[in-house]
């Protein structure tokens, strides 16, 4: 379960609303939608709430405030990517790597959103602060202990610092995303596989069942 | 000149006020005081306007908007960040970006505008989108020229592709540096230097003449 960052769905933060929790669904599943196809300007609360007929007033009657919203959107994003990266244990991580930067690519709107919300979450005030600060920190842990497992395998290269890389992979994703959201000629997919090429991954590829073989070259 | 983003001074962008130039100066001197030592949220307008004994309507009347504002004080701040590195042409470029990554974890104010102006210029009708965009386009392509000449001198390991390494870089530090925002116990200069280990340098550090001798070990 490593790159929980932005793999994982969350408990809601704030205030619910249990005779309204399906409606609230019903907002969010619109949210997303509207973020992923408009971005995060113009991905306006006007149109989610002409989606679900309410007023935008209506809207926020179903959140404490507009950074939970956005929040609460941010983890529906990670129901998906979860989904699309898939989640079985004989999954490599390499692969589930690939296909959060494949989905973060395939998804510019909600990549907005994200790269937005964590940003202004650095403020120590800022209502969600708390909230990422902690999935940064588990995230790290896990990945770090997902890490070792598969340095143990042959499947990372066996000099790198797993806690450190653990930080180094989310960086990377964070920091290209950024980059892209800038200038589109950035190529996620294929910077990303150049890191895992340079830094994470042995020079010689693991057999498919996971253990490094012999050196076979006869130079 | 490479890792331009971090470190060079931009042209301002905006309306100028020829006879208010010292003026203008003399505000964005306060403004990077006051986000350095209070940070973004908190390093309010009010507190800048109080500096230069003018009310916050007043400070606005010096830029076309509360981004220019922003952008500008980052420019500022680039200045400083280049004048931390260092220019010299014998400057090794690991040390320049130590030097850089070291700035940002002693200037967490500054560090935290940086990070949220970037990520809302992400937005393409942001008013500093395209400035942005192109101070990034710039980097990168000044980065992978500066390391293919690094690489040629043995300074850069000589199976990594400049172009990717160029992003990487940025990357690295823009991720690490959200994480860090968010998460204080992240260690950024120690995780920098495990990416410059693990990816960038060459195994054999090469003699200070710059030139990578043959293995002397005798194994």
């Amino acid at each position: 379960m490593a790159y929980r960052v932005l793999m994982t769905s969350e408990r809601p933060i704030g205030r619910r609303y249990p005779k309204g929790a399906a409606r609230r669904q019903q907002i969010l599943d619109e949210a997303v939608e509207v973020f992923a196809r408009a971005g995060f300007r113009s991905g306006s609360l006007r149109e989610i709430a002409k989606r679900v007929n309410l007023t935008p007033t209506g809207v926020m009657h179903y959140f404490s405030s507009k950074e939970e919203l956005f929040t609460e959107v941010i983890a529906e994003r990670d129901n998906r990517v979860e989904q699309a990266a898939g989640t079985a244990e004989d999954e490599t991580q390499p692969d589930q790597m690939r296909a959060v930067v494949a989905h973060n690519a395939a998804n510019r709107g909600l990549s907005s959103l994200f790269t937005v919300v964590t940003a202004e979450a650095t403020a120590p005030d800022h209502p969600a602060h708390e909230h990422f600060a902690e999935r940064y920190r588990t995230n790290a842990a896990e990945s770090a202990q997902a890490l070792a497992a598969a340095q143990r395998r042959g499947l990372v290269r066996s000099d790198i610092d797993p806690a450190h890389a653990a930080r180094l992979i989310t960086a990377v994703m964070d920091g290209l995303q950024l980059a892209w959201l800038l200038d589109d000629t950035v190529d996620m997919p294929a910077t990303f596989e150049e890191f895992l090429r340079g830094y994470l991954l042995p020079d010689e590829s693991p057999d498919a069942d996971g253990v490094a073989g012999p050196t076979t070259g006869d130079v």
